[in-house]
């Protein structure tokens, strides 16, 4: 059986990116169905992947308004590196769930930091004068509601229905086109990733195209350092689509770089861009090539 | 009388860098006593100097460890360009406090998402099975102790002396060298900013050197948007000390850059950089020039 970590409790968003599609999973792997497993943390459910304890690790990785997760980049960077088998962004919807018969009652508002960000706006035009109280899921948020018409949370509507709670206002997220991606990674890479079709599924668009992903750190403290490392993918014409910087954790100021570009590994002119780039980085972690689906 | 923006409650790093250093102050307001103003969120005490309420804004930009605050960057962009006066590297230390005689009695710790994260690693070896609460601010975190021997929150030593609340480990960080950088911000620029040097104090190191500040973006989906934008700097030899993306909030994929340069808005190769910069960018923004003090 195919086994898949996912950040739980049951009813996060990453719980339902893990659910929604069949089509993440390799071809010899879709008839069977995934068990899923539910862990206190991204870095944990990035762990058991590297680990062995599972084949697979569902995360998410960017937000349209909150940018990048970043403990998801950091541990990828940490860990022996991890393939990402598929790409897939999903819309994200957030609700409004208490027992409150209207907003008036509401005094305290929990959801995840990240949640509580995307429907910032909303918060201070309809719930001004409420407490906010970040938790470390969208689903524990739920846990705090106890029935108090005083309390609500913010988190999506199927994790309302899958704790049978009331959804008093829907959607609240202040940009309606509010999405997330998210990355499927196991240990190995996968042949085929690059070339086969998505199954064809109505709530899935085309393919938006093959990406790879790779992060490298340079020499500290010399100029240019980081303009060496994109002219590579420059002048073959190479487009990022995607840069991202995080700390070292060695002094202030020396970065690992994260980087998408819109090319296949089976490229060549990716191939030669990658043996020219290891002249200028320090170390340099390839994630692999992939697709990406969309959620209609 | 100088009024100084920051994240309160009293007793946040935060006020910290905003309590110990005069010399952060333009020279015409050294001798006043600085007023200092809490404020709920970052956002409100970056909006309070744009709106005139204060005159400064003390805001966290960077930690060692956590990488960027991204409530800075963003709120920076939106808002009508705020002035650099000063950074700050403050070195930052977490106390566990508690009422708890050993840590055989602590079920539940509290504090602010970015000090859980810089104290992970303690935390999983010493209180590995204990609750992790997320909270507003550490000092937030202090509230939440209430004499229960069962509960820790972790903050600063001088918070936990401001609460009169005991310390029972410290430091607990991971990295002893945790530090975090701090921007002080005002509506108009500091013409002898770059000129001055500080004023002479055990507590502060020489300045490190000058800065620039701005964010940009560029036209969407172009290959190589962003190379351009950097190779007006590389090729005039001035130094990228940081570059970091964030969503435009616009679509996934459109993204905000901002970047640190090593070089003062005074010389004359980046007036001819900036100049030149200006036809690659969509929005560019430049946030000042400016000295680094770092505390010993």
């Amino acid at each position: 059986m195919v086994t898949i970590a996912y950040l739980g409790p049951p009813g996060t968003y990453t719980e339902a990116a893990a659910l929604a599609y069949p089509d993440w999973l390799p071809p010899s792997a879709r008839q069977q169905v995934p068990c899923l497993y539910p862990y206190p943390s991204i870095a944990q459910s990035l762990k058991a992947v590297a680990g062995g304890q599972v084949d697979f690790a569902v995360v998410p990785v960017e937000n349209l308004v909150e940018g990048s997760v970043t403990v998801t980049l950091d541990t990828l960077w940490q860990l022996d590196t991890l393939q990402i088998r598929q790409a897939l962004i999903l819309p994200v919807s957030h609700a409004l769930i208490s027992e409150a018969k209207s907003l008036d009652s509401i005094q305290t508002v929990y959801s995840h930091p990240q949640a509580l960000g995307q429907c910032q706006k909303w918060l201070e035009q309809f719930l001004p004068l409420v407490q906010l109280v970040p938790t470390n899921s969208t689903t524990e948020a739920l846990q705090s509601l106890e029935g108090d018409p005083a309390i609500a949370a913010i988190a999506s509507e199927r994790a309302a229905r899958l704790y049978n709670l009331p959804v008093l206002v829907c959607p609240i997220q202040d940009y309606l086109e509010n999405c997330t991606r998210f990355w499927i990674l196991s240990k190995s890479a996968s042949p085929e990733a690059t070339e086969r079709s998505p199954r064809q599924n109505q709530a899935v668009k085309p393919a938006l195209g093959t990406y790879t992903s790779l992060a490298f750190s340079v020499p500290a403290n010399k100029p240019g350092a980081l303009v060496q490392p994109l002219q590579v993918f420059a002048k073959r014409q190479i487009n990022l689509s995607r840069i991202e910087s995080r700390p070292s954790k060695r002094s202030l100021g020396d970065y690992v770089f994260f980087i998408d570009l819109e090319v296949s590994l089976a490229d060549l002119s990716l191939q030669s861009a990658l043996a020219e780039l290891g002249t200028y980085t320090e170390i340099l972690k390839i994630f692999g090539s992939y697709t990406v689906l969309e959620n209609s």
